[in-house]
């Protein structure tokens, strides 16, 4: 694709200074071939299009009115940084994207000086651009903070708590609300009305009108709609924005694909003497490109597709994804169960929960990105009696813990946690990757955390949940297609606290938990193969541990290896826990965990994360091999020689 | 002094039931009545008081007017529910309050079908209300959610999230916004600033006032104030207040203590067909006590204290407390160091940074109740270099655990965390208790965890901690009176993950985090008494682990036992887990770990709080003893015997 993109404008761009450099006339120009150049990649790369396409323009404005990197600017959640990395030193490696080794699909500093912040979760943008520009205060140096925020994103609690502290930064901060009136589904809430409201009670601000409405208190003669004006005098107790009640200075809507409306704005806003000043921007989704204009759901994230036709690369066929097995069951078996209901923190798609939306329109809640409240309500419901599941992400979860602890746990209320995305999740990194769950999760008394082995697990655990009403449950499974299993006509109710053995032997005995299943019992093939009796045990429950079966394969084994996908402090611990607490390892266990490392895995191909990760076959018959190996070196040296 | 309070027509109120068949005339002794029951048994028991004294009429106008229990009464925090609890069948047990065995000094579902939900933490009502609200549509039923909010609590992010989705409840949700312009300090940002326009700016709404303007609306004659009155029709995209914005039907302000306004207010809202509403109401804290009233903070949690006066039990004088410790150590190093600032969220003097921020007010920052705001604005300022200080409880810390992953460690910023009030805390009970933050902060990768012995160790690590540039680091500290150990004068700035011996011996080592040392020397004299020469070790370090000195423990002491003042998945997991990685549990370890138990342990006081739990001197000789005894039953059964 790059070979046929004429990009002459853009070519001669490689940081924001260059662009500097430009005249204002060019702008327009530039913004057509970044907007080119980035559909391209992303033909090529996969990953976020849409929010992309949407802020082509504003990137552009932003790095030619500020003073980048000086001025620190913090995309939130940063999936629409694509342009942003082109423009910032980044083009040649922008087919990189998402890949082992490439760019990252968010911003993060250890990239660039031009992302002063990472990001990926929703909503700290505020936060931290308030932290930049109130440390060069302090320090006395010139620098601001900008954040570029989505009305998405704004719906969560800490873009709020940030707002509301914002007036401490002074005219450091400005925020630039990207409203595109869609986040990864269509927001919701009484914020998301509200904007709506302005725009459509209010016409974009021309030239001409900007030219007359100068502000006061801004430097410029195009004062860009500045509504402050006279008819709205600060200080009255209503008749501001919701934005201007809480301390800012609000400035829009504005055409956000408007450059030259864009530039003067911005460059009013830098020059501002009064702050902090939010800067209201209307864009769309996918702007530019009709396939992604057309559907922009569709486009939030992509597989590789053709630019011409906006075809995307079909994923090959396979077993169904984990989030569509829990979404079915939990759908079907409310037909006849009118307590269940699904609630989703602006995931319905991807926590499986649309085809429950549509069946159950009634019993179906998505908060927005929300996910404390998302708990604390399912809470309440569950008080009431219903039988309430929150879908949440295992890495959206931790936004929730206090809640989990507090509200669920304290008060044992019967909460079912659907827990997606829990484990490696291959190219979105780091940020999005489930490794703490089981660790915060099975330190809580009351809780119950179980991990199902494959699909067909995942019907009868989410059957068992259901039927769960004496306290809180969470049931973990992980990005992706299933094994492949058939799917049972009838699930089970699993006894809470049980596992099973899946292949019996005799010498080495394999604990696991969750869908390293597969790997496990490739393992015990090979160990066989080495002569090495092998059991593998499903344990199914990572608290309460099922302490009988352990007992018995710590006991009766002469190695045992736990895995799971999970950081320390997960399943092993909680093993070797047992065993400590019963003193079962008194007389010598070679006992081994293996878990995620003590490391933020970077993106990559999930194979190639579990390898590093040390989780896969050849991983597991390598750590038993070195224990059946390793010569005691404790206390009593040799006594088992 | 129950004796000589006359409280003739309270005597005659067992539940709500009973104090609606009382005229509206004689609500106004009734209210008296019951503030000066509240006064008296807080003087027995101690505890919050100003926050109840605030809601006397509040409370009674509430239970008067709405069907509780089936309405359902959230009350947020719950620290302002000791007359609600009077009023709902517990006035026996009122001077049981916080004790070991009594009533909670919060709202707690266990006790009382009038607390349909527990609480303590702030913010968490409305999602709680919305619930009960939700689910009676759902399931057909009556019955209301009522939240009771205070201002303070309203800058937290998961109330604005919860205000956000109110409108899915429809009319069976109102908030009732209690304002009274203080939470524990004085409330921050930019919504307070708003409240406080709108209190002044109108008076309040007198009855001639209500019966003139009758929202149309409403069903009863004299509507109260709804300000949505012709001037300020529905859907302008601005002019409506802030919540209007969001959604609600505003009703306010109105005087929170005069019972003629009240009562007719809350009956025109339990009868509105629209919704969801909030009431907006001002009261004062303390109200109708002097002494309480003139120094809102003071009273805010008391010690018991003599009614006439006001004068309250002084705690008998000891050590300084740690969180005191922590303040002045920081404030002193901040006089040479310019780059150290400090965050609290709403708790300038629980967190000992009162003194902080009297001496570097241009460097402290105050967020109000926003932690997840506090640790991100803590990540933005160390980004550009600063050495910010995050100061929060353990259990409010989960709050903004996301954020400590997200921002924090995957950045491998270093954001310093103050964290008092780890372990158990007396009379606050499990909703206080920091028992899980070793569990979900030693997972991390990149994170830090320190604990100290002493408050002279808290000296050290609070240098150490300045000091460490390289990521985050966390030191953990509990509620109350350091040991009285002298103070440095010149702090030393401690390796990283280095322990040391407190204590030499040969047979058993006692491997301590924190502040339990104490009991473990106890217990080592102890065992040393029935000749058992003993080891004390105080590791400093949860993460990362002294593994040399922990493996030179474990090889050349028959017997080891870990503690620490923190749940399942903490400093024993990861010990365990350091002697299964390194094979040290393969020829056999008698190691036990002493925690938490897996429970949520109630209100007592702290002794008979640890003898439950089992972390004192008696309990650490009996595990070792019995660790002894212990027969191993391993795979080599009686192979060391």
């Amino acid at each position: 694709m790059v070979d046929i993109l004429q990009t002459p404008l853009l070519d001669t761009v490689n940081i924001p200074a260059d662009l500097r450099t430009l005249a204002p006339t060019q702008l327009r120009q530039l913004a057509d071939e970044l907007r080119q150049e980035t559909i391209a990649a992303v033909g090529v790369t996969g990953g976020h299009l849409g929010s992309g396409l949407g802020v082509v323009e504003l990137t552009v404005a932003i790095h030619y009115v500020f003073d980048t990197p000086n001025d620190k600017l913090v995309w939130d959640v940063g999936h629409q940084c694509y342009p942003h990395k082109i423009l910032t030193g980044r083009r040649e490696r922008i087919r990189t994207l998402r890949m082992g080794g490439g760019l990252s699909g968010f911003t993060k500093r250890s990239e660039s000086e031009y992302d002063p912040f990472g990001a990926a979760h929703s909503s700290t943008s505020i936060s931290a651009a308030l932290g930049f520009g109130v440390a060069n205060k302090i320090a006395d140096k010139p620098g601001k903070g900008i954040a570029v925020i989505g009305d998405g994103a704004m719906s969560a609690g800490m873009a709020y708590e940030a707002m509301n502290n914002a007036a401490q930064a002074g005219n450091r901060l400005v925020v630039i609300l990207n409203d595109n009136d869609m986040s990864i589904a269509p927001p919701v809430g009484g914020l998301s009305a509200y904007l709506s409201r302005i725009v459509s009670s209010r016409e974009f601000l021309g030239l001409r009108d900007l030219a007359k409405r100068v502000a006061k208190k801004l430097p410029r003669p195009i004062a860009a709609g500045m509504r402050k004006t006279d008819e709205f005098a600060r200080g009255m107790a209503m008749g501001g924005t919701l934005f201007e009640e809480l301390g800012f200075y609000y400035v829009g809507p504005i055409d956000g694909h408007n450059l030259d409306q864009l530039i003067p704005v911005l460059e009013n806003v830098r020059d501002a003497e009064e702050g902090p000043i939010l800067v209201h921007v209307v864009t769309k989704k996918g702007k530019g490109y009709a396939p992604a204009e057309a559907a922009a759901d569709k486009y939030h994230g992509v597989q590789k597709f053709d630019v011409i036709s906006g075809v995307q690369t079909k994923a090959p066929p396979g077993p169904p994804q984990y989030q569509n097995v829990f979404g079915a069951q939990l759908s079907k078996e409310a037909e006849t169960d009118p307590l269940i209901c699904a609630i989703t923190a602006a995931m319905p798609s991807g926590t499986g929960l649309d085809a429950f939306a549509k069946a159950h329109p009634e019993r179906f809640f998505d908060v927005g990105i929300a996910e404390q409240h998302a708990v604390t309500f399912a809470a309440g419901l569950a008080a009431q009696g219903m039988r309430p599941f929150c879908a949440i992400y295992s890495t959206f979860l931790q936004r929730a813990y206090d809640q989990v602890v507090h509200d669920v746990c304290i008060q044992n209320l019967p909460v079912r946690f659907a827990i997606d995305r829990a484990g490696l999740v291959g190219a979105d990194g780091a940020t999005h990757a489930g490794s703490f769950d089981v660790a915060y999760l099975a330190t809580l008394p009351n809780m119950v955390v179980m991990a199902p082995a494959d699909e067909a697990e995942l019907v009868h655990m989410t059957h068992t949940a259901i039927l769960h009403d004496s306290g809180p449950i969470a049931v973990r499974y992980p990005r992706g297609n299933g094994t492949g299993v058939e799917l049972p006509e009838t699930p089970e109710q699993l006894e809470i606290g049980k596992g099973r053995i899946v292949r019996q032997g005799h010498k080495v005995a394999i604990l696991s938990l969750g869908t390293r299943l597969g790997e496990a019992l490739r393992a015990a093939e090979a160990l066989e193969a080495k002569g090495l009796s092998t059991t593998v045990a499903d344990l199914r429950f990572a608290k309460p541990l099922d302490e009988e079966l352990i007992r018995k394969l710590l006991t009766t084994h002469e190695v045992a290896v736990t895995i799971e996908e999970g950081a320390v402090g997960g399943l092993g611990a909680h093993v070797l826990t047992f065993a400590s607490d019963t003193g079962l390892i008194d007389a010598g266990l070679k006992l081994r965990t293996m878990r995620l490392p003590d490391i933020f895995q970077d993106q990559d191909k999930p194979e190639l994360q579990y390898a590093q990760a040390g989780l896969d076959a050849e991983a597991i018959v390598e750590t038993v091999l070195k224990a059946l190996r390793h010569n005691s070196g404790g206390v009593v040296e040799g006594a088992r020689a």
